[in-house]
């Protein structure tokens, strides 16, 4: 017989899923209901609301998809992306790559445009792409790139992309809840995040805001949307159903009561707020893990304030170090993603963790560990 | 503001989800770990010997999608299917019209065997058009049909299936944990099911395992799997690497801490006493449903024991019959899907469900509304 798993206790300093707040786990916690329950209907209605509140968007097309992140990835790209369409992928990170790969299999024509690991996004270089490629549907980019915590100007590369007539797709998984994400007044059309990272909640879960002008080009279409589990226009039928809600899939009950949860924490101190915390740690952190000798990998203007991503200091066995900070210390931290793996770790201080005293531990026993090598 | 959520007390009578034991709810809040944590893939593997258990199989390829039943069909559709390939769907019911829908989305030349809904999928018929059809890669068929109550011979299809050179693959939502899913024994290729069943745990999650024989299958693939996030190759690098586990995405961890909990209910119990169970309280269920004057939907030799699909009386408002027992009882059953819609209730005994408490319960309210009408 198995014993039952008892979670050992962590603090989660990696690039996600950060810890979450015990209100979150208690919501999660509670009796399963159906999901065409006419009370969970009418959550579902309120998390459509608190997700509008985080996204900063009126879009009605706001909902969750009942996967994790990477879900959210793939059904922005299968249903704005049809076979032969060229797509502009800006790639300054592992997650670039990752939207590449999800564009070419649903048939799409790629047109990459490469930064150093590292950098954000420069708006020009995707002009001068469009400007060669203007038949363009579609650029795709991150925002905040979990793999190098470079921050890229979406608002500029919006503008861009509309210019040439190109609709804008973005990740704001790791963004969405620590910097400001502005769906409506920067005109995003596709966006899609994760629950782990800054809404600290549970892992599984995908919100999702589509523009109508998007939904436009999406109705549109000339073929199916190639999958039927992450169709928008059968998604919306359950989620947005005027009459009736059509039945598609069994929603995650427990996890949206989790995310209800986590969104109000969010509403309750003001998503403002949360941004200012995000940072204020940050600018906390930043000048303490300096002075350990450690150096940031993107430059200051470019960074991803709540995910700080360090080079590996020479002569450094840089997995050893991080076993020693999970197993003496009980903290998480993230190693180096495709090409930057055992290059750099990754600290995250985001939602719950965007707050001074998990900052100060990670300090104290980075400082230790290093001393002890 | 918006104040939190509190479901309401429920007794799910439906198709599924089904009540979920606060053992299994006590895990599911358990403190979030990181989805690369050692302790997290030490539960990971425990969860898939668990999963072995009830699926009776040695698979090693034996893992959780990490997304709702649907999920899991699609994940078994896009890995087996390449465009082109021929493909029978069985059709008694909604979920082999959803499997058809799948396979066409992936460039599949669907060969529909229709039967009637309510009825088993014969297995002469669908031998007979293999014959026509020599040339065919992959049966597709429901055990049990969520939509019509009906179980189907999946061993003996399988026999058929094998017999003209295609792979079986098997939609066990509905049936497993309830009724004898025997992979191995059976030599089923590709089997899927979900978690809020039988297996009464929190919705969201799809377990899957494929045999030897479909994995060489994917392996041979000429074309890449049209899904990025349900590809089983990269899946298996997460879920089963042997050198160092490849990150994929991040999975629900806390979801999976409440699966390895129902799953060590089963195992406690015996899965062959849980099935036991799930018989007893038909058993009991049946006669009492139709001295109410309830009829079956199928005929008694080829009917899921644990889901009971009943006509619905000639001039009943159906509707308000179900909303009579979830507002003045607090039960939840199914309506009919599809075009059994109006036509039938559906009333789950799964999981915890499966008990004469519920089950007595239940009789008592159906006596009660049907009376009042």
């Amino acid at each position: 017989m198995m014993t039952t798993f008892q979670p050992p206790e962590r603090l989660l300093l990696g690039p996600g899923p950060t810890n979450v707040s015990p209100r979150v786990l208690e919501a999660l916690s509670r009796p399963t209901i159906g999901h065409l329950d006419p009370e969970f209907l009418r959550m579902m209605d309120e998390l459509r609301t608190l997700l509008q509140y985080v996204f900063r968007t009126r879009n009605p097309v706001t909902f969750v998809v009942s996967g994790p992140g990477t879900a959210g990835m793939e059904a922005a790209v299968v249903n704005l992306v049809e076979p032969g369409d060229k797509v502009v992928v800006c790639k300054n990170g592992y997650f670039g790559e990752r939207l590449q790969a999800m564009v070419e299999r649903c048939g799409g024509q790629v047109v990459p445009v490469e930064f150093p690991w590292g950098r954000a996004v420069d708006p020009q270089k995707v002009e001068d792409t469009l400007k060669a490629h203007p038949d363009t549907r579609v650029v795709a980019c991150v925002h905040a790139e979990t793999s190098t915590g470079a921050l890229s100007d979406v608002k500029t590369l919006a503008q861009v992309a509309h210019r040439y007539g190109a609709l804008i797709l973005v990740d704001a998984v790791t963004s969405l809840g620590g910097v400001p994400v502005e769906v409506d007044a920067w005109d995003l059309d596709v966006v899609y995040s994760g629950s782990q990272k800054c809404l600290s909640c549970v892992p599984g879960l995908a919100p999702v805001t589509v523009n109508a002008r998007a939904m436009e080009v999406i109705r549109r279409r000339r073929t199916p949307v190639q999958s039927w589990f992450m169709d928008i226009t059968l998604l919306t039928a359950y989620w947005h159903g005027e009459t009736r809600r059509a039945y598609h899939h069994t929603a995650p009950v427990n996890a949206l009561y989790a995310l209800h949860e986590a969104l109000r924490l969010i509403q309750e101190e003001g998503l403002e707020a949360v941004w200012a915390r995000h940072h204020r740690v940050y600018e906390m952190f930043r000048p303490a893990v300096e002075a350990l000798g450690l150096a940031y990998l993107t430059p200051e203007e470019e960074r991803v304030p709540h995910l700080n991503v360090l080079q590996v200091p020479e002569g450094v066995d840089e997995a050893v170090l991080r076993r020693r900070l999970l197993t003496d210390f009980g903290i998480e931290i993230g190693g180096g993603l495709g090409r930057l793996a055992g290059q750099v770790w990754r600290i995250g201080l985001m939602g719950v963790n965007a707050h001074p005293r998990p900052a100060l531990y990670a300090l104290y026993a980075l400082e230790q560990v290093l001393k002890q090598r």
